[in-house]
């Protein structure tokens, strides 16, 4: 809950105009539930403004982001706000039981497609969505994701979401948000249900 | 990232499915940010099952959640999904300037209408946006929405955000995610921006 008032007023020749829009790299980790859910939160806010917006989906499940995803494909189609296009990496993959080599593979297709589409500018807001494995895991180099945020043109802004973000990573971030499990329901024996975990 | 396997499983005397159906009680508290964008996020997948969602405002500010609740509306509108109603809770007080015997009032007011909804089974999913806060001040006594909680009817899954949720009420919820601030725009000079922050 922002009370709009700096701590600190840096001395980085910029205005607080420039410094307001300058665009951002969000991070949410932690074991904790709402890294994703927050992510897609914030998407409905870039909506409300008009802004393009590129999902890429690091993760494979018949179940995850249905919900989210059909939501988010309804107000892109709406013509009320901004535009939503999804992608789907490792569409031959899965977290439980899954294939390396062809994970690894489509994980860096991924970060090969957001690269592209960072360069041309095509989105405000990319939501990569559990891209924090394929940089814990090495699959992606995270120095080269660094250094890629670090120099993209524009107003881009980008959240990244997943456990075990690399610490090179949160380093860079402007926004990181740690997601700690206090309590879940699996801790007492209840499964995932629909409209609650997808 | 559940991977569907309670590390427990109670003697409780109710079926896999009798418990995975279990109505829940959410709460999304810490001083980081993404409570109510996780909330809001939530409210996309239940909105994807055609469930009808309630969402409480308890904090009145001309900027906040307009995005969420623009991106809401037209999804309940759309007729794909669920229904959605947006109650906004004490007009005449914003966390600023606050006058605090009118946000009592009104925070009080919005419980009343909260209760009479749980009991009439009005909706599917409650969102109480930072309904924490009511309780932490004694606004609203923390013993009654545990207790009101505690006994509501039907299959009515309730998520509650803000800081400081008091400790009963933590150790009543089945799941609760504590959002820890690593890292803000604001630590190094920004300031909140359009599309980012509301």
């Amino acid at each position: 809950m922002p009370q709009g008032q700096p701590t600190v007023v840096p001395d980085d020749g910029l205005t607080t105009r420039q410094r307001r829009n300058r665009p951002l790299v969000f991070v949410h980790t932690g074991v904790g539930k709402g890294k994703s859910t927050a992510a897609f939160g914030l998407a409905l806010r870039a909506w409300n403004q008009g802004w393009p917006i590129g999902v890429f989906q690091f993760v494979k499940s018949a179940k995850w982001r249905v919900g989210e995803e059909r939501a988010l494909r309804v107000l892109g189609d709406s013509g009320e706000g901004g535009t939503v296009a999804w992608h789907k990496m490792g569409e031959g993959w899965s977290w439980v039981q899954r294939d390396l080599a062809a994970g690894e593979e489509a994980a860096r297709e991924g970060w090969e497609q957001v690269k592209r589409d960072l360069a041309a500018e095509t989105y405000k807001l990319y939501v990569l969505d559990e891209f924090a494995y394929p940089m814990h895991w090495g699959w992606v180099d995270t120095d080269e994701v660094v250094s890629v945020l670090r120099d993209r043109p524009g107003t881009q802004h980008v959240v990244i979401t997943g456990r075990n973000a690399p610490q090179q990573l949160v380093d860079f971030a402007d926004l990181v948000t740690d997601m700690s499990k206090v309590k879940h329901p699996m801790d007492t024996g209840q499964k995932g249900q629909r409209g609650i975990e997808w």
